[in-house]
C-alpha cells in the first residue's frame, strides 16, 4: 500500500471556451479530457516519488472525483470534443459540475416527476439540481442533437477515469444513486423521459447500459498503458469510483449506522449510512448503498457554513479589529473567537439564520437568506460572530432532529473538513447537538477514504468496514457535550427554530418577496 | 433683538460626587446649582460681545433647557445642596435628566395609574420614564425624607432658570403637561398619589404650588441682580422656558397643524401640533399648549436614529472600507453613502427594524431590539448601511400613519437637527414617507425658537405664529417625493410593518426572551 495522494485526482481543469474562441454563456462551465489524462501522467508518478515507496507496494487505485461533471464519449471513451467535426461545439465538452446552463431541463425534469408522482423524487428532496447528469444530458439533447446522436456513452468523470484506468466501463453504485436517480435497481423510467422530452426515453438505455458496481468493488486491472503512464503496476486494482464528499465516510471510519459523517467546510454536508430505508423528507440524496455497501446513504448538507463566517469577517468587522489582529499576528477568525470564547451562552442577545446561501436541508429552499435579530447599540462584531458560529450549528442540529424525526439514529458524529480547525466552532457544536463530536485527523480525508476502497477493492481486506477500521486515523470524542451550556443554548435554538419555521415554512415568507424584489430591481438597474 | 445664542444655555454641568467624595451608584446623575448661575454670567456677555450688539437692543430673554432636570429648593431656590447639613446627601443635589436612580418609583407609580384608571396616564403612551419629575420626586421623599421635609419647591431646570432670572417663580405649560403630568388644568390627584405612597399625595399642593404660564407668555422682567451678571439690561422681559426639542417648533416655523417637526440627531422627535384632542395610542405626550399655546401638541420619536448609523460604522464596516474613505478625505457615513445612492430601491433585497435601543413610538417597548432579513453571500457594507437607513424612515412613516389614523393630520415634515446633513437620507424619508420636506436653515434651529418665544414675551409680536413667520429660516420643499421610488418603497415597507407586528406585537416575541436570556447570562458571567 502506498500513500493516499497517489490515488486521488484532484487537479482543477481547465474551463474553456470552444475551439473558435466564442464566447461562452455564464453560466456554462466547460472542460476538456486531455487534463485529467495529463494529471494522470505527473501527479501520480511525482506523488510515487515523493512518498519514495516502491510502485510494486501499491496494489490499489481509489477514484474520488467531483460528482456529474459529465463525459459525451465515443465507444472508446473519447470525449466528442475532441472530433474536429465538433471542435466548436461547446455541448461536446465536458460539462463540468457547476454548468449551470440546464436549469429549463432540470426545472421540467422535477414537473414531470411531480406530475407522474415519481416515486424516486422524494429521495432527492422532491428537486434536482441542474448539476446532475440527467438535466445536462437533456440539455445536449435538445441543444446538440448532433453531438447527441453521436454520443455511444454518457459517463460521469469519476466513471469515466476507472473506464480510462482499466478500459472496463462500470458505473459506480454511490454516484448512480446520488446523481444518475438510480433507484431500486432501476433508472427513471421510459414513460416519464418520453413525457418530458419525445425522443429522449431510451437515454439510459441507449447511453448508459453497463453494470453498477458496488463501492469497493473492483472495476478492473490497470492496464499496461496507463500503468506506464503512472508508473504503477499493469494490473493493479482500480476500486469503482466515489463522490469526492462521500469518500470521507469511510476515511473518518464513520461506515456504520449512527455515525454522522460531516464534512465541514465552506458548505457542510452530511451522511450517514442506516440499516433499511426511511423516508426522511428535506434530505437531497437516499441511495441504497451510496456511501457503504450494505447500508442506504443519507445525506444532507448547508449551503454556506465556512462561506458565512468569511462574509463576515470580509464585510462586517471594522478596521480596529483587523489591526489588533495583524498586531497578534492572527487571523480575523481567531481573533474574533478570541473575544466570543468567554462569554456566557445567550450574552449577546443575538439569533441569526444561516441562509445566507439558501437552505439545502432540510427546506431545499434557495429562496430563502439570511436573518439576525437582538442587536443594540452595544452589539459588537464578536457578537454578530459568535451568533453566526451558533446559526451554523443549529442548522446541523435541525438536519440531525429531522433524521432522526424520521427513524435515522445519530449517536456520534464524526468530522472532517476546513473547519476542524477552529476549536471553539467544534465544541460549540458538540454542545449544541448534544453530540461528542470524533475528528478525523488525516490531513486529506478523502485521499484516505479512496484508499480503503482501493483496499478493499485489491483484496488487502474483507470490506470495507475492516478497511476502514485498519487504516483511518480518529481521535475519539475529541469534543464532548458540556450539559451546562447544552441546556443554555436550548432557550436561543428554541428562537432558531419558531424564525426557521416562521420564514422557511411560509408561503408568503418576506425573504421570498426580497428576492423578488431584489430581482426585479436589479433587472431595471441594467 | 440680540442673537439668538445669548439667551440659551446650552452648557454641560458636571456631574459629580456627593461633598464627602462618596462614589455614586451608576445611575445616578448629579449636578450643582452653580454651575448654571456661572454659566450666564459667562456665555451672556461672551455671545453678547461675539455678537458685537448693544445690549441695549435685546429685549427678551427664551430659556429652553433639558427637561425633567429637577431641583429641590428652600423658599428663595436655593437648592438644598448647598446647605451643609446635605452637603455628602446625593438627594439634595439637582437630579439631571439622565439620572436613572428612580426606576422602582417610575414603575410603582404606572401600576397605580393603571390600577386607577388614570385618564391621563393614556396620554403618556400607557408608561412614565424614571426620568420624570414625579419619580425623582417620590425617590427623594423615600429615599431622603429629611431633604424632602425640607424642601419648599420642587422645580424643573427650565422653570429654576426663568425664576433665577425675575424673582418670580412660574411653571411652564409645555414642560408642565409633558413632565409633571398636569392635564386638563390638574396635576394627578391626591388619591391617586398617597395609593402609591402614604404622605405623597400633597407633593404638587405642598411643593409645587403656582401659576402655569402658556409658553410665549414673560414670567417677569430680568432683576438687577442678574442684569449686573448677564450684562443685559434690568426689566428686560423673560418668556416662560420650553423643553430643548420642543422649542425646535417655533425655531422651524412647524407651528401650524398639519406641520409635523422633525428633530433628527442621534435619536429623533416628532412633535405636531392640532386644533382638538385625539387619542393617538402610541404616542408619549399629549399636552394642551404644549408646544404651542392654543393647539394641542403631540410627540412621539424614536430611540435611535443617528446612533444606529454611528453603531454601524463603528462596528460593521471593514477596514478596506474605512481606508478608501480616508483616501478620498471623506466620513465612513459619506462613503457609504455615495456606494448606496446609486442603487435601484430593494436591489439589496434587505429589510431592517430600527430597533436597536428599543422602540419608543408607537410600541413604547424598551425590550424590543434590531433585526435585519435577506443577507447573502454578496452582501456589501452598503446595502446594509442602506437598510438602516430606510429602516429608520420606515419607522417615522410608521409614526405618521398613527397619527393620521387617529386624526392628527401630517401635510409636511419640517426638519431639524444633525441628520439633516445627510442629503441622501432626507430625500429617502421623503420618498418613504410621501411627505415633502421643508428643512430650517438657521445653524442653531432651538437658540431661534428660544428667540421667537423671547420675541412674543417681549410684546414684538403678537404671538408665536406671526414671531416665528418672521424670523425663521425655513427652506421650503428642500425635498419632495419621487412617486416611483415612494412605489417601490411600499413593497419594503410592506415588509417592514409585518416585522414590526409579528415581533413588535406580539406578547411572546423571540426579542422579550432574548433580552430575558441576556439579562441572565450577563448575571451569571459576573
Amino acid at each position: 500500500m502506498g500513500p493516499a495522494p497517489a490515488r486521488v485526482i484532484h487537479h482543477p481543469a481547465r474551463t474553456l471556451d470552444a475551439g473558435d474562441g466564442q464566447k461562452l454563456p455564464p453560466e456554462f462551465a466547460l472542460q476538456v479530457p486531455g487534463d485529467y489524462i495529463e494529471v494522470l501522467g505527473t501527479a501520480v508518478p511525482g506523488a510515487i516519488k515523493d512518498a519514495g515507496v516502491d510502485p510494486a507496494d501499491i496494489v490499489g487505485i481509489g477514484i474520488d472525483a467531483t460528482s456529474a461533471t459529465v463525459f459525451f464519449t465515443d465507444a472508446d471513451g473519447n470525449a466528442l470534443c475532441e472530433r474536429d467535426e465538433f471542435k466548436n461545439n461547446p455541448h461536446a465538452y465536458i460539462k463540468l459540475w457547476k454548468h449551470h446552463g440546464a436549469q429549463d431541463q432540470a426545472d421540467r425534469l422535477v414537473k414531470a416527476a411531480q406530475d407522474r408522482n415519481e416515486e424516486w423524487l422524494p429521495r432527492y428532496g422532491g428537486v434536482l439540481s441542474s448539476e446532475l447528469l440527467l438535466p445536462k444530458a437533456l440539455e445536449v439533447f435538445e441543444k446538440a442533437p448532433e453531438v447527441y446522436e453521436e454520443t455511444e456513452y454518457i459517463v460521469n468523470l469519476l466513471d469515466w477515469v476507472t473506464w480510462k484506468l482499466t478500459g472496463v466501463r462500470a458505473y459506480s453504485a454511490g454516484d448512480s444513486g446520488y446523481k444518475r436517480m438510480y433507484q431500486d435497481g432501476e433508472y427513471p423510467s421510459k414513460d416519464y423521459l418520453e413525457s418530458v422530452a419525445p425522443g429522449f426515453g431510451d437515454v439510459f438505455e441507449e447511453k448508459m447500459a453497463g453494470p453498477i458496481l458496488p463501492l469497493g468493488a473492483k472495476v478492473g486491472g490497470l492496464t499496461d498503458e496507463m500503468a506506464e503512464l503512472t508508473g504503477l503496476k499493469a494490473g493493479t486494482a482500480v476500486a469503482a469510483g466515489n463522490i469526492d464528499a462521500h469518500v470521507v465516510v469511510a476515511g473518518a471510519n464513520a461506515v456504520r449506522p449512527g455515525q454522522l459523517t460531516a464534512i465541514l467546510g465552506t458548505s457542510s454536508c452530511y451522511v450517514i449510512n442506516g440499516e433499511d430505508f426511511k423516508e426522511v423528507p428535506g434530505t437531497f440524496g437516499i441511495v441504497d448503498g451510496g456511501a457503504v455497501d450494505g447500508y442506504w446513504g443519507f445525506e444532507g448538507g448547508q449551503t454556506a457554513v465556512g462561506d458565512i463566517f468569511g462574509w463576515f469577517t470580509d464585510n462586517c468587522v471594522p478596521a480596529e479589529y483587523a489591526q489588533k489582529a495583524a498586531r497578534r499576528g492572527i487571523s480575523l477568525h481567531d481573533f474574533l473567537v478570541a473575544k466570543a470564547a468567554d462569554q456566557e451562552v445567550g450574552e449577546h442577545g443575538l439569533v441569526a439564520l444561516d441562509w445566507h446561501n439558501g437552505n439545502r436541508s432540510i427546506l431545499a429552499d434557495a429562496r430563502l437568506s439570511g436573518l439576525m435579530i437582538g442587536q443594540t447599540l452595544t452589539t459588537t462584531p464578536e457578537d454578530q460572530y459568535r451568533a453566526l458560529l451558533e446559526a451554523t450549528a443549529f442548522g446541523a442540529r435541525v438536519i440531525i432532529e429531522n433524521f432522526e424525526k424520521h427513524g435515522v439514529e445519530v449517536e456520534e458524529i464524526v468530522a472532517a473538513g476546513g473547519l476542524l480547525k477552529n476549536a471553539f466552532y467544534m465544541q460549540l457544536m458538540s454542545d449544541i447537538t448534544r453530540r461528542p463530536i470524533s475528528v478525523s485527523e488525516a490531513e486529506q480525508t478523502g485521499a484516505l477514504g479512496s484508499a480503503v476502497f482501493a483496499a478493499v477493492a485489491a483484496g488487502i481486506y474483507e470490506d470495507v468496514f475492516k478497511a476502514a477500521d485498519a487504516m483511518s486515523n480518529v481521535r475519539k470524542q475529541a469534543y464532548t457535550p458540556d450539559e451546562d451550556r447544552a441546556a443554555k443554548y436550548d432557550a436561543l435554538y428554541e428562537i432558531y427554530l419558531e424564525l426557521h419555521d416562521q420564514f422557511g415554512r411560509n408561503e408568503n415568507s418576506p425573504m421570498y418577496r426580497l428576492k423578488d424584489i431584489k430581482a426585479k430591481a436589479f433587472e431595471s438597474s441594467k
